[in-house]
């Protein structure tokens, strides 16, 4: 099993939900860049549940601790070590699970294929909680991104239901990121915001969960990164989002519309500005052929609605293979999509600061 | 830059659109693996541009030669090397667009990337002509999979606007195979492939194109296959479809209409049956926490429109910085979602032989 | 910067010889293992100065605390996590080395490379001390090895300028093991053990070092073991044994001296006792072709004398360009071989394991 | 099974001893980057058996063709494809080999992992015909270096227990190499040459083999090339060189006689020398802390003598686990280091350049 992503920057998560602590290793920073880890700290902090209506009861401090490679702010040489302790851990709830599992988790599967050893209390390495690794590499990783004008912002573009308004979404991204930040869902559209929240809270009462859509976008990339092939921007920044928990699709650009268009239309025609090659549309999302065009990079994902829910299910006991009802106990997200918007924003910063140090971009 | 894919099965290609061969290596296959190089033709085949509607009037024959790791139709224990020729080289028309990319082609940042030396002629290693090897690899390592049972097939979903119906695509691999096979857009809805073949004479006759959606399902796959976390069926296959050129989105099971349900909707009830636990919808494409389920695996993927197409478009000259028409020479598909079937079909039999390989399930 | 080795069993070492911890991350344990802590504490214990007249007078408790992966004693299937608190952490010493480079220390180089953030306090990763995490990823990989019959053992094979004889050497490894074990230099000839500590205790007086030749032997191995060419055992274990500071050689079997050996008197015949093929002589240290024969391991490494020694020494001044005197403080080990002999052994154990499980041996 | 090395620079080898080709591909050179064709042949006609003291009597003329990756003798940034074909294969003499190991050789261990399926024919891919790959890829790697003023050269230093005067290798390299060229046992002393041959011609007569010992420098290198701990060009460059078949031991710059020397006599004191740093000795070999020092590389390996010898030798039939007496027909080389020192020369290089890749050096 590796718990390892990345080439030039290399990313290895470690620790699991209900174990003494979560965290990762990073390698392949330079030594001497510049870490920032009160901002690392304020990526860490906006994937924690806030806020009654929207998150789960548990509650974690987050503090990130940096047990190695950090002398005075600045990397030693030596690997990045992340560490956030968990320190409300109930493993009660979780035992009973082992015998039934959750429909829509990974559960049977897990079972399966480790046997009981598997720790699978919540959720074991299968759980959210081991995106804090992923926030912890990637906060880190933009912190080479910055000093070349490269912005990064995901948001919630779509959740139970509710759309941003495309108007919303016509802006750089400065002014959405004030939007995205100043309220909990992370939508930058505020009066949708309001209504993604009223779907949260119904699905709460119904004992039920919402999903949605996350919206990704990089500005100020140069033309040119990506490794051709196999190593596409693409395939790299898809391999990472899917492993975001409750993740089932990843498109760029017009993605899946393009079905339905005719290459006359989907292809961005080229034209110079200010002496640099633009393009007039992007329906490319700022990719061609796996490498980046210049114009913002555009990704969507979209995230299931939570499978842990109040409501009884039907399942299974897998030792006598019986019908069994369900109700899961333990305390649950009615929708994870607000929390997972910072994972996908600061795990895209990652892909891209490896991609860069790859291409000698960096 | 590296062109190759895989871990316990290891795929690397080389070659380019025009030059001498195009290919691949496989390595990991154990010694003594059978292969059925005229079922490995076959696939090839496939691939081919046939039919005067469909396909670009390039011709090749694609005819395989293996030069190294096999005996007796057996393997010996050495990388297998799959070489194809290419026959009908014309350099001619490519050069002119050296100096003005083809809008949503790799052209732009291909030469931004790596300079003039690069060689774009055809598409080089960004032409379609480099899934040979992708269909080569693929379809010997599904001869890992047919022994135990499993099965895989793509099909084309949706072309040029055209959908196949749905209570065509409710049926069994087999039946849906000989659809499938039966007519060159390679959807299982026969009246729905008139339509499609329509679709793309009406985009040939504009100088334009279209594009589509191709579904692959893999059945009778054991419980646990894929890697938790990074390396899950999602990662890893996703990975190896965005590398097929064009390809630019990746969805599993529901989706992204996923993002409109709630959990008890989505989440797929498990029950009992012949002793096997089956879950009653497969909303989540045969894989949970990344582990297939033993459901069905469903995936699918959009393939934008053929970006070469005869209409005059808006370019750039790169060497004077200023406003071009361009009109792409050259022969090109003005559609390649049917000749990308068998690729789609074949690279997700070698992600699965490779998870099946890493997982010990081979 | 990479800090990480193996395939199916992956170990990452992290932190640094002056910052608050060393450890490692260790990836690929099937869940279920059963971890002996105390077993892999012992392998710790022996890596620690001990004793006046060997060690540096650096205290460290070495207690091992593993923070991720286990519970209640077996794996549980997510990274297993080990840390090692710095206690005992000067980092004045240090400070004057930064511009004045070491004699046969990684100093000058590492300098070159990675400029003025790097961290060079007490070798930084270069130092001797990250191999806390070679003899921790080592000592819980031989756990799988054990329960198959395989041992594993290391001993000071020379030392100073003195040999073990001959005689000493020619027994069985529970043997060896009894007199290693027994002195504080590792050599199961206890007489030369005495002369050997006599060695270091005048190399100490002279404010010089001694180096020495350290052996590791394993037994009961399957044949067939290593992958060919370039994963073999030969390639994968030196690999690893030259990632042991100051080790400067790496030996296999006969090794050098099979220069001067005929092909007659260098092959070993092969007869079959109690239904086993086996061979007469071991010329080719239980390797034949990269692949284990199923004969006993057998391999050297030569350690070089401790660079840090307490004379003077001419050097420079990296700043000035000038010459500079050098006279290093800090508190060193004037012999390091009876240290390396347990991370010899454990890294050792980590590589065979590693190479079990990629030849699904395990 | 894997036959790739390298990381910036990746090679995979491909073919068998017996096979129709042996090749390889090589994967990460920059696009436009001048490959000088015949300067590679040169290095592929050094590793033939040429001269009748000295070679077996299998004849080939590995001409290297090019299939993919160059136009107008530079690369194109798609893989290098080299391919050279066996010709003269005569399956016959290895068929009996099946059954009754020869001593020295793979078979053994090959045959019990792989089962008869494996071609062991000629040695299949344990042959030192696969060095074909190591050579091509070397010799093009080492275009890379050339520019930059780095030299690197093998040669035999010890064969049959004839050694080369020490102060014939006390030369630089353009001096050492006129004479390495100019006599086919690859040594600089040409005294020695003269008597290594005679020990050759003398085991030919005995139907016996001999071995010896090649060293192999770099000159020119910059300061920090490789990376720290694992990846060291120690650890790199050491397994790289066990690849070559009948290497048994590496060693760096003083080597194992670094055993018997007190560190204040190894550690080599530095110096400024027209405003570089050097060291008065160079006990390193051009390493500390697995990064190069500027000095030059210094490397040994020892080459087993030929384990297919003439001589009747004892062996056992694998089917009916008795013994056997084995006399091994085929055509051998009585010595194999002359064809060896190009091999281990040209991989060498590959090594060097890729860690200058990996490093930013390129």
């Amino acid at each position: 099993m590796r718990m390892a992503i990345g080439e030039a920057l290399r990313l290895t998560l470690f620790g699991s939900s209900h174990g003494p602590v979560v965290g990762a290793v990073l390698e392949g920073l330079p030594a001497g860049t510049p870490v920032d880890l009160e901002a690392v700290q304020r990526e860490l902090d906006r994937r924690r549940p806030i806020g009654r209506a929207l998150a789960t009861k548990r509650r974690e401090e987050d503090q990130l601790r940096v047990e190695s490679g950090l002398v005075n702010g600045r990397t030693t040489g030596d690997p990045l070590v992340g560490v956030v302790e968990n320190r409300d851990v109930r493993r009660g709830p979780y035992r009973e699970l082992e015998d039934v599992p959750r429909p829509g988790h990974a559960d049977f599967p897990a079972r399966m294929r480790y046997g009981e050893a598997f720790d699978l209390s919540g959720g074991g390495i299968f759980s959210g909680r081991m995106t804090v690794g992923l926030v912890f590499g990637g906060a880190v990783a933009r912190g080479l991104l910055s000093p070349q004008g490269i912005d990064v912002l995901a948001f919630t573009r779509s959740l139970g239901g509710v759309d941003a308004s495309a108007a919303s979404l016509e802006r750089r991204l400065p002014e959405l990121r004030a939007d995205v930040l100043s309220h909990e869902v992370g939508c930058p559209d505020l009066s949708a915001s309001k209504r993604m929240s009223e779907a949260i809270e119904r699905a709460r009462k119904d004992g039920d969960s919402v999903g949605g859509v996350i919206e990704v976008r990089a500005e100020g990339l140069p033309v040119g990164v990506g490794e051709p092939f196999f190593d596409s921007v693409e395939s790299t920044l898809a391999h990472a989002l899917f492993s975001v928990p409750a993740v089932k699709g990843v498109e760029f650009g017009a993605g899946f519309t393009a079905a339905r268009m005719r290459g006359s239309e989907h292809n961005d025609p080229f034209f110079v500005e200010d002496g640099r090659v633009r393009s007039r549309t992007n329906h490319a999302g700022g990719i061609l052929g796996g490498l980046t065009t210049g114009m913002p990079l555009v990704a969507r994902v979209v995230v299931k609605p939570t499978s842990s829910i109040a409501k009884e299910q039907e399942s299974v006991s897998l030792s006598t293979k019986s019908s069994r009802r369900l109700v899961v106990k333990g305390r649950h997200d009615p929708c994870i999509v607000p929390r997972a918007v910072p994972v996908v924003e600061n795990l895209t910063a990652f892909v891209l600061a490896d991609l860069m140090a790859r291409g000698g971009f960096l």
